[in-house]
């Protein structure tokens, strides 16, 4: 089924404590997608500047089944650009910048060949962009919102709206810790489902993720990755969120198992397409996720988390 | 198989945010051989004082299948004391006094009765006991050893000799950075494994597990119990310790599945004994374990952390 994201197309520059990328692909949508496109086919709205590199677009077009007519060049406009460093082995980023370019401008709009989307992916924005993306798209079937610490300190009203609004929100713990002031993942996320949604993602990062759903709980661990497979994590988080909503689509929830189960499966296949992308800088690890490539990576994760 | 377990049993004064239990029955020893003996016989070996209250006594006497031989009590000394306080929703632990009394003297003995074990736990104590008690146990089969951050600062040199001489070492995540020098669990695991044991399990409390074996590496999610569940975590290592062993004794590791399989399904078992300690203080939690109620919280862990 169709699968939209909405979200940034940014300009990293990523410092880690042993090399340093800059002005490379990055941006919640053009990870999400990436991670997403070999599950199913990914329409992405977003919008860039005219300095956008030429280079990042032929980056986005080479990815099989992405369908970019949502994304938008604003000429006189600046891309979103990001700069980061990660700290003692990956475990702390400190930003350096964020211009926020275009993205602090007018929000994109879905073109009319996109109104039809069935699953929703709206990348973390101010709620209020995200509720107005989502009028956008009546023929919904599965909506969900990431989010952020400054939304939920700056625009906890709005928030609290968009809740009403979808199926299902992923966050991190602290996050999550910050919008309910509980910080156990799992009663956090109850709270959630109290605010609105009918299901809450709660993502830890290295020690894996949580799905509170109205039928039930689900845990699962990272993929155990080594020292040396952790080259950069940028985007982890956003690709998690590709492949678990690729998933989403190609099963086509609510026909076959429930949801739940559904749901349970594609944190699993979330987190092995986040264990690609932490082998690279910018989408080169998600270049590695050939079908063959995910199937490997999905029996070997299978294997260390196994519960007999 | 025969299973011992070497280890302290002390007086334990614990806070937490909302309660506050004093001199109530804890120690390394009884939270693992409450934790084990569901699944198989337990030899207790270690040592109490005169002050010993009657009540702890009856209360491990009540556990079925710890023989208590190898408890030796020394009518001149006092008993190992300990009184610590949870803060931030019991995510940080402040250890409020440790009195060593007959724990700073010198060692138990394994009784002769004890000598033919062949499963064997070396509780968390100085390097060079742990040590010395294993001299004591000439048929051992699977020797897993415990440690901690003051051993690995002030007796490093006893403790990579140790190392050496057991199976397995679980510890914290914390430790194995500090004995290691390396953050990333996995890799920390992959480094302990060059000093001499087959095996590490790495425990990460709330977050899980992660095993590190010469045949592969296992990745286990924490049971995700709600804030209401956990009363007080106290003993949740030594517990998941008791699970793991009590499953490695009943299943006799080396006949039928390979080690790293029944040391993948020990994990499980010793995420869901963990789950019962922390649901109540002192050993109130596992009096729960049934083995009806095992099986339930085992299929229920299951299903939560199901990889389909």
């Amino acid at each position: 089924m169709s699968l939209i994201v909405t979200g940034t197309i940014g300009i990293d520059t990523v410092e880690t404590p042993s090399a340093r990328r800059e002005r490379v692909l990055g941006g919640s949508a053009a990870f999400f997608a990436a991670a997403a496109c070999p599950f199913t086919p990914v329409r992405l709205v977003g919008v860039v500047g005219g300095d956008w590199p030429s280079e990042h677009r032929a980056l986005l077009e080479g990815l099989r089944g992405v369908d970019l007519r949502g994304l938008e060049t604003r000429p006189q406009g600046k891309t979103f650009a990001w700069g980061g460093r990660y700290l003692e082995n990956m475990n702390v980023r400190e930003t350096l910048f964020t211009d926020l370019g275009v993205v602090g401008e007018a929000a994109p709009t879905v073109p009319g060949v996109f109104a039809d989307s069935e699953f929703v992916f709206l990348g973390n924005t101010h709620p209020s962009v995200q509720r107005g993306l989502l009028t956008q798209l009546p023929k919904r079937k599965v909506a969900i919102a990431d989010t952020m610490d400054l939304w939920i300190n700056i625009a906890h009203d709005e928030l609290m709206k968009l809740l009403c609004e979808v199926d299902g929100i992923v966050l991190n713990d602290s996050e999550a810790s910050l919008l309910t002031g509980v910080r156990n993942a799992v009663t956090a996320g109850q709270r959630i489902l109290g605010y609105g949604p009918r299901f809450v993602v709660v993502k830890k990062g290295e020690h894996g993720a949580v799905l509170v759903h109205r039928d039930g709980v689900a845990a699962v661990p990272a993929y155990p990755a080594t020292e040396e497979m952790v080259i950069d994590p940028t985007g982890a988080g956003d690709s998690f969120a590709g492949g678990m909503m690729g998933h989403l689509a190609r099963m086509g929830v609510g026909t076959g198992s429930s949801e739940f189960q559904t749901l349970q499966d594609a944190l699993t296949w979330g987190t092995v397409m986040a264990s690609f992308t932490i082998g690279g800088f910018s989408l080169e690890g998600l270049r590695e996720a050939s079908p063959d490539a995910i199937a490997k990576r999905h029996a070997s994760f299978r294997a260390a988390a196994r519960i007999a």
